[in-house]
């Protein structure tokens, strides 16, 4: 019962994960959509249920695009959170302050409309707080780029983002966009069927993504990584974590027992960008002949986290900013389950078992 | 399984309700605890599972009033909240954004001085922002008033409360409290249980909180009630919703089939109010009228939602922070559950029945 592992919870049409070893969005490949399509198709399909044409697409973009710009008092809860801030909380009180200022209908009415642009505000309260508390100024949030994945890229790190690494951003996105009733999602989903408003909904996932269960094992898998000279060095030093019995990060999955369907995507996308001239190649190795023996010798097949992590170090992102890139992902998938909850809604509220003391006499404050 | 009702989430030795139509906190009857102590007590016990003596209730006090002051940044965020938002995503943000400004030690070993500081800034925050927006005014936020419940009269309104208005405003916050695992306090748990900071459990709280059918219904009771002139009107219009088998809100309950425990006491208490010169005596009895009709022709009790509604009235608060009140009491029944929760913790992931499509072939953009 801990951690209502096998309890079902409600029912749900967006995703599959474990059939198979398979991991699909309403229907779909992840292997296909994450190397196929940008993330802004992945996130229509996952909200509405099918993909876009590409009228539909170009349409959803645009109201995305125009959804990068703040209003003058976002700016200013902005500049008023410390430098520092977990990002996780700047993202989480960016999106309050923004349901404040634009509240969803009460009838749900502009749910796809205020989704829309919530997935063009986030990664502006990001770079927006990020080179105000960091380089002291402020950032524009116009941007010709059409996709999120340029756009993270170019506002964050101030340049004009490479193929290969809009490419990679684009499959991140993806990869991490919707994993069925994660803490997050369910939580989330919680929140929903209190009939409350999208940005609290969103609000709760970004609370529940940040505890380190959750979201932040990538930020570890690389650390873990970065932590060795050469591929001996690590070798070893996994040898003597086998032999404590030590878990290692970007391993294993609850649901994935043989593959993590993800797992071949960010191998591909980091031997990719090993290829950069700022990139250190030898961090692929190590990561490989790790990964190689883990499997061997214990069986454990390496999860997303494991690579994702190498493949944001690559992109020279922040290593507090991996989490804040997952909410701008998986904003998609909890906006999903918020609106499946509505669309055929019951208060979720079970029941608990009472292990505490029984009923006894009352004392007053006199005689305690 | 729609709702999860029936199915148990988890355990929990906090409080039991429904059973033999009790109300029960940590083992005391919340009869007791409504009329004999003051809210400070109640959050003590909740929070540590044992009411405090003089000395221990005195530092925990003064605890709280020394958690009323809030940082200047955290006044400019206030500041920057429109005056047409929802004071629960006012209470919200204030809460996310108190997070970055202090934020919880990553081994949790200060969650009990974070919890007596945001029961302190939690009235700050909703009084701070009113005189701000309503006023044009920054209200004093320091003061000599010792309680939680004195200190929301006296600086809402700006008046010496009255002896019965702190009464009432202190069995308020203690009915309130704690409800086992409602929705809000559920969320809040599996926001813990990926070992998330408090201010994202209650940032949780409060947004899964907002939804109409969660908070909020006293605000819809009372508003009924006002909208008869006598009691023979009142009769007669619930006879029309009989009629037409529409429910009013403030009757019935999941668990309490015969008697909710908090009405009587609310009852008590707006008994008590109506006789405030301030006070329309006349809404009691209607109020009352209709309880009884309700009661003899369907059967269903009222529940504390329907007198509470009228308590606040009389007290005249405004009725949108009604349900921002029930965060301040609320609160102490969310951190004790996520100390519970983090005291012997599992990542709560259910499962989900999967109901969308079978795989299907990916259509790439040209194609669709």
């Amino acid at each position: 019962m801990a951690g209502m592992a096998g309890i079902v919870a409600g029912e749900s049409a967006i995703c599959t994960c474990g059939i198979g070893n398979g991991l699909n969005y309403r229907g779909y490949d992840i292997a296909d959509l994450a190397l196929k399509t940008d993330f802004e198709e992945v996130a229509y399909l996952l909200l509405l249920g099918e993909l876009p044409n590409k009228i539909q697409l170009k349409e959803f973009q645009n109201k995305i695009i125009t959804g990068r710009q703040l209003p003058q008092e976002l700016k200013d809860v902005l500049k008023a959170l410390p430098a520092s801030s977990h990002p996780m909380d700047v993202m989480k009180t960016a999106t309050s302050a923004l349901g404040c200022m634009e509240p969803e209908a009460d009838d749900f009415s502009d749910q796809m409309d205020v989704i829309t642009r919530l997935l063009g505000a986030f990664p502006s309260f990001l770079v927006y707080w990020h080179h105000w508390h960091v380089n002291g100024k402020e950032i524009e949030l116009r941007s010709d780029e059409r996709t999120i994945a340029g756009y993270i890229v170019e506002r964050l790190k101030e340049k004009t983002p490479l193929e290969v690494e809009t490419r990679a951003m684009n499959a991140m996105l993806t990869l991490y966009a919707e994993h069925e009733f994660n803490a997050s999602t369910f939580a989330n989903r919680i929140t929903a069927s209190t009939l409350s408003d999208i940005y609290s909904c969103m609000a709760t996932g970004i609370g529940t993504l940040k505890g380190h269960l959750h979201g932040g094992a990538n930020e570890v898998a690389i650390k873990f990584v970065l932590g060795f000279s050469d591929v001996d060095n690590a070798l070893k030093s996994v040898d003597k974590l086998f032999a404590k019995k030590e878990k290692i990060m970007g391993f294993g999955h609850r649901v994935y027992r043989d593959l993590d369907p993800r797992s071949p995507i960010g191998h591909i996308l980091a031997d990719e960008l090993k290829e950069l001239p700022t990139s250190d190649p030898k961090l692929f190795d190590i990561a490989v002949a790790i990964r190689d023996k883990v499997k061997a010798e214990k069986g454990l097949p390496d999860n997303i986290d494991f690579f994702g992590g190498l493949i944001y170090h690559y992109m020279q992102i922040e290593r507090l900013y991996y989490t804040p890139l997952f909410i701008m992902s998986r904003a998609a998938g909890w906006a999903a389950h918020a609106f499946e909850q509505r669309a055929n809604n019951k208060i979720i509220r079970p029941d608990s078992e009472y292990t505490g003391v029984e009923p006894r006499e009352f004392i007053s404050l006199d005689k305690r």
